[in-house]
């Protein structure tokens, strides 16, 4: 997507450890028009998909599933990486490394907002080397619910996690794949 | 907010320590299209204000944020409570007890992202004691932008947070606001 790839060069910043930061449109600020055209891309991809809900994980993926959501006119729901007395009852839990935080965490949907009469898309902002993916997809499954596919805002084609999940027959749609990031420069797969 | 009042008592449910629990349309599950009709009104209130930021908290304030943001067509700036490498440089903290979680924590804005220039409205999803709240106007304060007001989803009424927070001059709109909840039932202020 055009519109994204230029937002990437010109307000992503490629930090310590080849991190690209875009925290001054997607995950702390949140350029909310402009990530509202992201969710219409994603509506554009999948509105034939009889969507039911939409799965995310805290925090920075909640503000696009929103967006995104409001095209579709379905709930979100967020997968918690912190036990509280929020969730009531029984929860489905799935465990991710986060390799920005360096430490494994448990996630947990509670069992009342996912079922097998649900047909799911599952958004989030990264997909690199796929944890969280794959962790969101053992919820689905073990919910009975089906997948139509991931919505990725922003994906790191030299990283391993597309080719994984997709591997399982996912379907995996990014609005951004980045082929490369070196000497400060992003790259985009063709 | 009739719509809000009815909402709360139709699928709110009062659980131990009498914790109202709305996660099956506000903070774990969000219902979107019922949500975006609550930004529509926390735009009616603030519409005049000039409003060029909208503020509040992870995880459960993003959705709501996100969702009023859109009819602003303003950024949301979500204060983040776990220190990380997505944050870069210099941040404006501020202290928060949880009482859900019975711990007291910092949370942080990175200074790209607040100014003096700003117009800020604070959304979040409860109001009880005003902890967060007031740690939210701290950091609005410490970057020298002015605050609107806030926009609150619930409101608990017979708990001290909106007196605090308008003892210090700052606008309060909630949009149900609960008087009592005794013997699991629901009563709102007139």
């Amino acid at each position: 997507m055009k519109l994204l790839e230029e937002r990437i060069v010109k307000d992503g910043k490629i930090g310590a450890g080849n991190v690209l930061k875009v925290d001054g449109f997607v995950n702390h600020q949140i350029d909310v028009p402009f990530i509202s055209e992201l969710g219409k891309e994603f509506y554009r991809l999948y509105k034939d998909e009889k969507i039911t809900k939409i799965l995310t994980i805290e925090a920075s993926g909640i503000g696009i599933a929103c967006l995104t959501a409001a095209y579709f006119g379905v709930p979100v729901v967020f997968a918690k990486k912190t036990e509280t007395n929020n969730i009531a009852g029984d929860v489905y839990t799935s465990e991710v490394y986060s390799y920005t935080h360096e430490r494994t965490y448990t996630i947990r949907v509670s069992k009342d907002f996912l079922s097998a009469d649900d047909r799911v898309l599952i958004i989030d902002d990264f997909l690199a080397k796929g944890s969280a993916l794959l962790a969101l997809l053992k919820l689905v499954e073990d919910s009975g619910a089906s997948v139509a596919g991931a919505g990725i805002v922003i994906e790191k084609s030299y990283q391993p996690g597309r080719e994984i999940v997709e591997s399982k027959g996912i379907r995996v749609e990014s609005l951004a794949r980045i082929a490369s990031m070196e000497d400060g420069k992003v790259t985009f797969v063709d």
